[in-house]
């Protein structure tokens, strides 16, 4: 099963992929607006009960960020070993984890183009797996963490990378310029836990492998990240969490290699998908 | 005119704030779920018409963030000349602002108490004026930037201030525990650029004042923090950017003096108001 959002003669639909095309849930839930509000509402099953049981309504359909209205979305900072040794700081491994918020207004969907700004050019990939929030909670045990996993998708977590080290603190302004990343394609029911604790993510830009790691080497597995969020702040449904990316991104090599129109960035788990993006130059 | 969210016998509605009490507006406006939307959709004007010639429909209500729904809020940080020399890190005056997102999740309403977890005891108070945003820009120039405001309120940007500094980068797990911080009491049109150029802010605890600057000192003046923001992302109505707050926030002090159960802080505003809340030990 795959949901998302798309596209198509400018209308946007929220409902399920098949290889044959997309199913549209919204006439059969008028109470929902979007697929972000079908699984605030916990309606996640309803959605898929209906999806098997749908039809195909569109063809030829442009995928959209797989929530464009998702409130909240954490992203994890440094979280594999080798990364932490990137930053040549000296710096021992941290105790805590490394977060920062994006707007989803940072994202587009699978097969459209990442946005690279006049302003700067330092235009960086960074895949990684995402998580939605099924269930609510507050200081959630990692023993019982996967629990409050509704589904995975794939971010391309792209960043301006001369932005991220503009200020004294915080990375704000070199994670969220309008549609640097994506987050897509679609997102896949969570049933087991062998899809995230078995997950081997690898990226490639125009077909050269990049990044290619295992999730069980995390340093903050995705377990600890939602007792350590879920801390302090509630966890609700619809909320995402970016778990964390391995080493590789462009930004890493000497000389960095930054990404520019033409390049195509992927990022691959399997039992997820690929997440395809294109690259262009933002015309003002 | 005071615009704003409350509760009243459980439910909540937005509307306008007299000496005499709340004027619901939802009855009037049933196309917008909140004053977030209502915003959002460039209805303010609206709003301020209805209320205007509307009649009291509560009294004694409970003040609620001024727009709970709100999606996007970002903070600027270190804003005043010696709050730079506050961090006794010996760095320059930086070059760009420092931002950080918040979640609505982190701010309760005016009259409300902040929450102090178990976790940490740390608690801190920070006094700022907050925007909101009431015309779309992307790229805008500092010189028009006014232009794009809607409205002003207040906000007690409250801190766990030893989570700040939990990870190697950025200070979300600090920024964002459930009502740590305030928004409100309630917004005030902006009308007059006098309304933020020429405003004092003073914020006290138990009546002792801890802050009390103008924003005329700030280092990245609101003009120019709606401009840099804009560079990098579309600013939509309804967005909140929290302008920055001056020096005497509790960790400055030798031993610094953090919000306890029982305390009372307010941040004033002369034209804005007084955004006032107690302190209490979250029980869980």
């Amino acid at each position: 099963m795959r949901l998302g959002t798309y596209s198509v003669g400018g209308e946007t639909f929220y409902g399920a992929f098949t290889q044959e095309g997309a199913i549209a849930l919204n006439a059969a839930f008028p109470q929902w607006n979007s697929l972000y509000d079908a699984i605030a509402s916990g309606g996640l099953d309803d959605l898929i009960a209906a999806a098997e049981n749908g039809r195909i309504t569109h063809t030829g359909v442009t995928h959209e960020m797989v929530m464009p209205n998702a409130r909240r979305i954490l992203c994890v900072g440094v979280n594999f070993p080798d990364r932490n040794a990137e930053y040549k700081d000296g710096s021992a491994q941290p105790k805590h984890m490394s977060l920062f918020p994006r707007f989803a207004s940072g994202f587009t969907g699978h097969g459209q183009n990442l946005v690279r700004p006049p302003e700067n050019h330092t235009l960086d990939y960074e895949g990684e797996v995402a998580i939605v929030i099924g269930k609510a909670g507050r200081r959630i045990a990692a023993g019982g963490a996967y629990d409050h996993i509704a589904a995975l998708t794939l971010c391309n977590e792209g960043t301006i990378r001369d932005w991220v080290r503009h200020a004294k603190f915080n990375v704000t302004q070199g994670k969220n310029w309008d549609r640097s990343g994506s987050i897509g394609p679609w997102l896949v029911p969570f049933t087991d836990p062998a899809q995230l604790d078995n997950a081997r993510i690898v990226t490639r830009v125009n077909g050269e492998v990049r990044q290619d790691d295992t999730l069980d080497r995390m340093m903050f597995p995705i377990r600890e990240e939602i007792a350590y969020i879920s801390t302090f702040m509630t966890l609700l449904p619809g909320d995402i969490i970016v778990t964390g990316t391995p080493t590789g991104a462009g930004a890493r090599f000497d000389p960095p290699r930054y990404l520019a129109p033409g390049d195509v960035v992927e990022v691959e788990v399997e039992g997820i998908g690929t997440l395809r993006n294109g690259v262009e130059d933002e015309t003002i």
